[in-house]
């Protein structure tokens, strides 16, 4: 006796989804079928409809519908700054900051050979054609502070500054309200390291 | 700026799924479309056929693709005995142990009034009728030993006993090869109380 197969079949199926193990799947297909058969059509739809409709931006590689995404196509934008992101998630992040109005190039992940992402497989390539267009200027690396995200960003300032690009990080240090007591000593010792002048 | 319709909807239609949030959802949409756009096509897939193909089982409610699932079909099954369980999960795992001939009834669900599950969520009046067709005599009650599952249990043998039939549920005690010192105090109490005689 095992599960029909159409269910083992689904049960396979969302194991793609990061994080879910053979028992979430049995659980989120049980779930699926069980209680809540409009949400799993919609879903269904929902795949279907954003792998037929996402492309990624000609200029920035974040995802869009069109040809160029909206920041892109927005010509008030400073065309002079870029900013690199390892996700969109990243970029949207950002843009709730308000306090940047260049460009960005999104990665779409970032450098970790122990999985298998090197060069090739994040758009690094397009990355450097779209840095040397002549327009941009300065190079603004935001990719994370963790050590995947810190030697995609060597990296790159490492290729950027061969071909006479300006390059910057963004800053580390205590966040906005903290307290020296609560952070962690890698912060602060960080903060102390790249203290700014007054 | 937002994200594109399509991936937002992705992602509110990832919600759906038990134990996502918002995080975890454009996690796993940003997985699927830049990372497996193979396996995505097949979720999709694999919901959609899983929907049209999976019903439930005419006598046990379990899911099957067939009017009877395989065991209510197997005529060599005791026809006396019927299991209740919450899943067809658990109907799986006691099919492993292969100490069990009988039928299964399987309720999907456990009763749970703060989650809004009463008897009309579970498919207890099936039940009802299930077990009264005149074959069945012993009712084999093997919810999981939680709270909801625990008052469903009772629930359960209440019913059944008012009609005529024996009831009994699996046993609570030490697992095979527990040692007392390892055991948690409320199992170890249980064991006690339900002790057998040699």
């Amino acid at each position: 006796m095992k599960a029909p197969s159409s269910l083992e079949q689904l049960i396979q199926a969302l194991k793609v989804l990061p994080g879910v193990g053979p028992k979430s799947a049995s659980r989120m297909a049980y779930h699926l079928l069980q209680r809540d058969q409009g949400g799993a059509a919609n879903l269904a739809h929902a795949i279907e409809y954003a792998i037929a409709t996402l492309k990624h931006c000609r200029r920035c590689n974040t995802f869009t519908e069109g040809e160029l995404c909206e920041i892109c196509a927005d010509e008030d934008r400073n065309h002079q700054q870029l900013c690199v992101v390892e996700m969109p998630t990243d970029l949207l992040m950002i843009e709730q900051t308000l306090a940047y109005h260049g460009l960005y190039f999104v990665l779409m992940g970032r450098l970790s050979p122990l999985d298998g992402i090197g060069p090739n497989e994040i758009a690094l390539a397009r990355l450097l054609e779209r840095a040397v267009d002549g327009e941009v200027q300065e190079v603004v690396i935001a990719t994370n502070f963790t050590v995947e995200g810190e030697a995609t960003a060597h990296y790159l300032a490492e290729l950027m500054r061969t071909r006479g690009l300006q390059v910057s990080r963004i800053a580390r240090g205590l966040p906005v309200g903290g307290e020296l007591e609560h952070v962690d000593p890698g912060t602060l010792a960080q903060a102390l390291v790249e203290r700014r002048k007054l």
